[in-house]
């Protein structure tokens, strides 16, 4: 496309395109952008090297060989704040540019789109259902080795307390946490048997009573009596990773408690998800260990999104087939709140004409600047700042749009159609 | 794990961890090993910088941090051939070392191999509900922009027959390939409106008529009269990306027929999986593209394998609590087939043992050294050679195996118990 474009002369023509999701994920009635920051620090290095470029030196002529030895993207692009919530349509980001430098940002714009708001959309939807209980994020092993980095960045994002990785602490400064493993327990084995209680000797030894034990390897009862025996009743906190979890936590409470380990937290971890979180409400559990259904997007694993050319040199321009049309024309969004901070509308226009007036309500103009002639802007949001306002935004939710169960988005998005083109 | 296992001495004792699946994905019939020969390309230079030991120095001991420093895997490694099949229980990697070293890979393995095999068990049914037509893999941008490349890779050792993801071809040598994208025909957009044959024009200048041209951006059937007027009879294809697949393919067929473009091949794409291939088998499809649905392993973006110590110091070991129990001890595997080639049965016994003798049956090893001392062994496959195990190991499926249904494992996995331990 790039070759073609370059020689026919329409590879700097205006462009812009946007990407958006057609739809959420069946059922969900929310998404949450995630990736933005991650995009922006990549971006700043986006360029191809020599070796990069000899992979496809046979097949391309001089000038795009050329053109991809000096490519750097000298567009702008604006978005939704990371964190932002979102909903069928939303433009969450606007890349403008000639046609050649935006086109060749594509798959990178998706993937880091597509994976980390899956993720920061399911991590949502857990630490809703969490109702303040803290969620330490353990899925690594679960999915690709990059991904991991990337799926505990955009949980910390959504509202996870800590992650597992230790490279999101390294690359993102997400805090880390963490419990020891079966295999721990097991390594003590001599010829006598399992030593469950040495074990716990040693871990407490390195890190102190305050550590977590995980007590399912063998008994879970003789476990937690094990474990108050070698820690005593300051025991940091006990881990169940197996069994049915709410039964597990009431008897392992009502142990720990009569054996003076009132303040010993209650860990659960094991294929937990938002219903499994949800349903744990009632349960004296005080810290979720959340691994594959995080990962994986607690079953929807990419967030959909696609990345559409929507306007040429001033002209709107949109793909005309079946089930796939997209609205044309670069635009703007506004979300209109109640007083209340409860959203009730999210409004798209066309970037030159204005959102219709609402007295009664407010107003929030929902893209901000990102990049300018290919430079960052100063003061984009930080990891932290984007996980508080993802909390902020959460607050303003409709009731309805909190439920776990399968159901509309929780607002319209309406669109406002640009003068000459029906919306 | 590893401060208190050195502070105990337990560090150093000699153990076995094994990979494998307790189940399958819901359904399935067989897994696909994938990611081995990735993973031993990162073995190779797994070790802790100074930037990664700072991040975790402040919490450990002088030992632990001396210990990450000098890190280097010093073991031995087995396992199933990259791109063979696995059922419940295969042990497809086996990893001896002492505990520390063996424990701190634990991530890395599963991350890989989780990923990897979900997605070439995924490749390798649409492979076979394809039956011989070719697959194009495109999914790059529905997942992970790391993640993409590793899926590039496993779905060509499933059988796809390229990728349009070009640092797979840099990578691992998966051959490319792709087409246009509706922004080029929208860019051919002018104050007069649409240009399709501008667009179509310059794509066959750059790439010759031997090029795919995508024809459904605004109506199908002047796109494909207009692709023939520009490329002549030649044209090497057409992609349809949208609508009802197989009917169009056939209406396309008989257009391009009447036109005189026998020859011209026709791509269809857009949330193909394997159901959607096989459904369009009677259809006059050539190629197929497939993204979002591979990337995600159509439904089972995981392939849920674990990572267990199974024998300390040449005792086995296991977990012991409700629904989680592994079997103890380190394993060696044998599939046994009939001499027509068809699976029957795979036995799983101990290392010290050996395979129950069959003479009705072939009986095929399936552990090969990898990693000797932590040195890679000589002649390890390549991935053009594990692509080409995998066909092989694909057509000793039992027909039933083969069925893309919900059903059993193909067949089954029996364990011969170790002396004294139960199986």
């Amino acid at each position: 496309m790039i070759s073609a474009a370059l020689a026919d002369g329409t590879a700097d023509r205006p462009c812009v395109f946007e990407v958006f999701a057609r739809r959420l994920p069946a059922g969900r009635r929310y998404g949450v952008v995630g990736g933005t920051g991650r995009l922006l620090d990549r971006l700043a290095d986006f360029r191809f090297t020599e070796e990069e470029v000899a992979v496809v030196a046979d097949s391309l002529d001089e000038r795009t060989i050329r053109w991809l030895r000096d490519f750097r993207f000298t567009g702008d692009i604006d978005g939704y704040r990371e964190g932002e919530l979102y909903f069928p349509g939303s433009p969450v980001l606007s890349v403008r540019g000639g046609f050649a430098e935006c086109v060749v940002l594509e798959t990178l714009v998706l993937s880091v789109f597509n994976h980390d708001s899956a993720i920061a959309a399911a991590a949502a939807r857990m630490s809703s259902a969490a109702r303040g209980r803290r969620i330490i994020e353990m899925g690594s092993r679960r999915t690709h080795e990059e991904a991991a980095v990337a799926a505990a960045r955009a949980s910390y994002l959504a509202g996870f307390h800590s992650t597992s990785n230790v490279e999101a602490t390294r690359r993102h400064g997400v805090p880390s946490a963490g419990t020891s493993a079966h295999a721990f327990t097991l390594l003590h084995t001599g010829p006598d048997g399992p030593d469950e209680a040495a074990a716990f000797r040693s871990q407490v030894a390195t890190l102190g009573v305050g550590t977590t034990l995980l007590v399912d390897t063998y008994d879970i009862t003789s476990g937690v009596a094990t474990a108050v025996e070698v820690a005593g009743p300051e025991l940091g906190g006990v881990r169940i990773d197996s069994g049915d979890l709410g039964v597990l936590a009431r008897q392992v409470r009502d142990q720990l408690d009569a054996l003076g380990a009132q303040r010993t937290k209650i860990v659960v971890s094991g294929d937990l998800d938002e219903y499994a979180i949800a349903a744990l409400r009632a349960e004296p559990v005080d810290v979720y260990g959340v691994g594959t259904r995080l990962v994986t997007g607690s079953g929807a694993s990419t967030a959909g999104m696609v990345y559409k050319l929507v306007e040429v040199d001033g002209i709107p321009v949109a793909k005309r087939s079946t089930h796939k049309e997209t609205l044309p024309g670069a635009k703007r969004a506004v979300r209109y709140h109640r007083a209340s901070g409860t959203a009730v509308e999210e409004v798209l226009f066309p970037v030159s004409g204005s959102a219709p007036d609402d007295p009664s309500l407010e107003q929030r103009e929902l893209m901000i600047p990102m990049l300018r002639d290919g430079e960052p802007v100063p003061d984009l949001p930080s990891l932290e700042q984007s996980r508080d306002h993802h909390a902020a935004v959460m607050v303003s939710l409709p009731w309805e749009g909190l439920a776990l169960s399968a159901g509309d988005p929780a607002i319209p998005v309406r669109t406002v159609a640009p003068h000459g083109i029906p919306s």
